[in-house]
């Protein structure tokens, strides 16, 4: 089968690798007919992680079942399905309590904690940039859809993995109706947030970002455009807030965080963040920070490259301030996500900016990876 | 009337001041029988704070009612009442929601919230180290007691602060019956958060220091002590339970976190919680953190002088933790943990290690800073 | 001043009574400038209460400060303010968890709690229909609002009872982003609880009635509309929903429920609820029930008079629902509704049927008793 | 294999049978050790349900995995296993949230949700009062126990149902440190629920019955006793709560609820509940109510033919309590409470009345269902 094979620092291919197929009795077999590019792609496409070379891309993945094993009892073969980026279980101390982000069983090394298709240290599970996918567990973690699928398939791919990472920031931030909330990145999780935070009923939302194409999207959905660039992103809000803050926010930029130069700081958008909320406000962050990152651009830093972040602690204690982390329990929303879609009051594929044959991800990923004007979310259909 | 003033840095004398009255028509004035000394009064003593000289120190307060304004209903003279440390006001917009730790009203500064008697910072209320107090919203602010109240005061004292305090930890860091428990610092208010862990249902819970004295205490209530002088207490955590750590954590050391050796180091507790805590585990921290310190010991080390802490975020993020911080909303738990007491559920008390006239004060401030050995807990019966 | 005045069953007036005053420092004297007629205003019009003669009817109020107390802080005379309808303390174990529908205070009766302005069983409190208002404890119960409040005096005046009501049918009723929501009873609450679902994200929400003015109203607002009179409400759902039912459901009727023909029967939206709500869903009960109802229609049904409802409960069991009940702690959610008016993310007073001069309030009250056709809910302006 | 099989009101035997054996790639076969008699039994027994003759009793099952499918990866043969009373999927909409005591899966009847083992309308799974039992879902449905597991089974096998039922009821009314609770019902679950009311550090717990025997077993455990059949127990509780009742309150008894002559009222202990419980307390019922019960000795009663019960409704309103109903859950609670009693924190057999060999069934049934004085709780030994 064709698929998007890593061959090393910002080179990726399209070659052809043996066939997915069933190697467990509880597997599915996807063919796959949508599948995107996402920013943690790039962490990996720039050589920052111990991603292997010649292991295949792609964590955002929906398709039409193809084969199911003999364990397999609710999805059927022909029904359409969309995947949650993350593998798991079903049946460890994790999974049975939701935390799916964090199964167990799915990641080989002892003390980890959750697993995912094509991605560096989270098991060895193929990615789904490629003509087919084996789905193990495929009962839990398989998301079926209904005969809306295939025609709205930009939609519901985003239910793989950004849509509910994006609504994840706004459940750890506790957003509730009338809430104010900042959105730290307006890339395609932090429109998700702001998009989520909207659904839920906040009063107002703005978006935070330097980038002019992303804030005119925000801008779009109804979000309230603050180009970091321009303006100091905390004062703007102070002030908009009778000097208290927003009531939460989300950070969806990660340890990649940079000034409009391009000079990274990981606490940069953590810090804004803690200033821009109030006492007791609630911090949901899902943009990515890693234990240790010695390939960083600024590995003269010894605290970064040792994965500590100096983050202005004393401010948050100070401030009485809540901080949820870490990736997304996909299947936790992924449902309600669904039936939103379904009911035409969501459609997160706004985000989408470039679809795609396969073939094309090389220069996508280029593109992406310079985030060039327009270049949001790349989805492509194998 | 008598009272323990502050004089400068590590210097505090007992002398006359003017009484405390009624000053405005909601206030209670309480003549003071049992006032503690707490750690963060040591903050202050140490001059690591903008505390002025002549105020008085204190904010664990217990005592009887003897005047009340003509706007109180509920309070009725000659009742005995335990004061949260919290001043609040009761009808702001963190008050209704029960956040009386950062009630917008009682404190002056606009871009502030939070007050306490006796506290740099935190409002001009004056401390109840002395024979008088005036309480602000006295039918707000004031717990009313039963008949056991006088010769139960050295219980009912610690629900001015530690042992809301440390149970607030708990419920920040979620602990339910059944989890294993890890509490970083063994000084009061870590006393109170192992002890409220127990309380709750835990199966398990560490006490990690390095101050023998103190981890012969926890371990007397049926904690399991660690001495982080002679081990690596994540190591430990992690060895008893399959390589996973605690279910979740709290702090209650703080910015002076310090080695056996004395050198401090704000980011020592938080990093030792974020290894000895799961993935996906809830840690809840009140040892307190400043927004700045200049005053440090260790003011050459120029982040921590401007609030910053590098702790190990990329690992906390990797692991999926939350986390709670600050001051803890008093009055939310002092009816269920006096109710406690008065069922004779719960002896908070154990903590006391000295009994002492006001008069006693300076002396007894100069032990507790010195961490002399046996100085767990002062209490003061003006 | 003048006042709608409780002259005996179906009978009011508009008469002089005695200025409403400041009594305790810590009042406030409002000029009522806006002021609905409750549904539950005709249950004490219609002579089934122990509601005196000759007391002022009142309890969604809205108004500029005329006057305050002495020891009033916060709020200052020429704001507006919109009143609970709760009369609430602050100060009492129920009201500081935020429970102030059963404030232990302000109610006389020991063994009862909650109070309300001109409501009967619920303390002294006159009501607001009137020029003008005594609010006791002010800075607590009041709700100021912004510059837009005299313009927008429709929608503000639905803080004070039927917009927290509803929206407290869909937090009992746990109604999440995503859900299939079934509303019974499309009267001034339903509808409440009808936007409230929407505002929260339900991706389909259903409105029972058997009116169809009301029906055409919820289907104005985005609900679906189901017309009891000619269909089983239950199977619509079911039918609707793959046989499983709505998520989580509200009543917004009470005890007066009643088939299209006027016959009362209490467990009738009940029984439905339990019926068309699905296994461990949630149902949330604000309509009026009573502990005994001597003067009821159905008086021969020795069940209903003493307060007894015959529900399906065996069913309710065996699907593992919950119920929550009761009156709205108003105070919980009206900052966070008056928010979303003030950001134009909500504009209740679509509810709003009628406009009228407090002089017309006898015919307003017989013609909404009556339920005629179009009468769907009155604001008055005296 | 020998088995308890029901041949009709009344009456078991203990018989040969066909052997339970693998049937699908996920199942576990479990030799049965330790199997209990349980309440709900007793229903069956009395021939009250559809119950069919032939099938074999027992939800309440532990033992050691004696051969496990080819799709079984994580349960392995020769571990010892408690097995939930629910029998689950693990990957449908309830299981995914929790809810596995709805399972959509096991259950085969559509438009019904729950499954278990040996049990009424609730799947044809075959029950473990036998020497081998067939677990579906055995990775997903199995509770692996400790090296302890074998010489601790009467306290183990309490984790199948009583323990997590007891423990359900207390977190439906959302019982806390301080709290004061009453438990109405002190049979085996009742005993179980008072139990988790104090490991959860409840101030006070009642207990409610008219069996002096089993009044004793929970003055016991620290319970306070209350004799309905000598005092008005709402009264009882008032009395000490300054007249305001207790803060939440468990169902443990159902629609059998009887009087201490032996006349049954489904209504009675629902409604003492509702009386003994405060302003906004909530409720928990755990006590097994039915959607019909055609055989009911007071099958003259028209409405609890139907599942209709006359619950103090208007009252319950009046006092804004919640209340959740149904079967537990088990899976949410049986780890924690496993480590509880690994821990030594929870002993749960102390409610253990009679250890009896499998033969002796026949007399154990007749003892328990004629509530022979001592006769609580019967284990036997296969």
């Amino acid at each position: 089968m064709k698929a998007v094979v890593y061959e090393g620092p910002r080179k990726v291919s399209v070659k052809d690798v043996p066939d997915a197929r069933i190697e467990e009795p509880t597997d599915l077999l996807v063919r796959i007919t949508t599948t995107n590019i996402c920013g943690s792609d790039l962490h990996m496409y720039e050589g920052r992680t111990s991603f292997e070379t010649g292991r295949v891309f792609g964590h955002e993945n929906l398709g039409e079942v193809v084969e199911v094993g003999p364990a397999v009892s609710k999805v059927k073969v022909g029904e359409y399905v969309v995947l949650p980026f993350n593998v798991a279980c079903g049946h460890c101390k994790q999974c049975e309590k939701g935390l799916t982000n964090y199964c167990l069983t799915m990641q080989p090394v002892p003390e980890l904690a959750g697993a995912a298709y094509g991605f560096a240290d989270m098991g060895p599970y193929q990615g789904g940039q490629a003509e087919l996918l084996r789905v193990p567990y495929g009962d839990f973690n398989a998301l079926r859809l209904g005969e809306d699928a295939e025609e709205r398939q930009t939609d519901y791919v985003m239910l793989a993995d950004i849509f509910p990472t994006g609504y994840h920031a706004t459940e750890m931030a506790q957003v509730k109706p009338g809430d104010q909330t900042v959105i730290f990145g307006a890339g395609p999780v932090g429109q998700m947030a702001a998009y989520s935070a909207m659904l839920k009923g906040a009063s107002r939302v703005w978006a935070v970002d330097h980038q002019p194409d992303r804030l005119a999207l925000a801008e779009k959905i109804g979000a309230i455009p603050v180009n970091s660039a321009e303006v100091n992103p905390s004062e703007v809000i102070k002030d908009a807030t009778l000097g208290l803050g927003a009531d939460n926010g989300c950070e969806c930029v990660g340890y990649q965080a940079h000034d409009p130069q391009g000079h990274e700081d990981a606490s940069l958008t953590l810090n804004g963040l803690i200033d821009a909320v109030r006492f007791t406000g609630h911090l949901g962050v899902v943009g990515v920070f890693l234990p240790e990152d010695p390939g960083g651009k600024e590995a003269q830093n010894e605290l970064e490259a040792q994965g500590k972040v100096p983050i202005d602690f004393g401010m948050m204690w100070f401030k009485g301030q809540t901080m949820g982390t870490g990736q997304a329990p996909v299947k936790k929303y992924n449902r309600a996500l669904r039936d939103l879609i379904a009911g035409d009051k969501a459609r997160p594929s706004f985000v989408v900016s470039h679809e795609i044959d396969l073939a094309q991800a090389p220069d996508a990923y280029n593109n992406f990876d310079e985030r060039n004007d327009g270049w949001t979310k790349v989805v492509m259909h194998p």
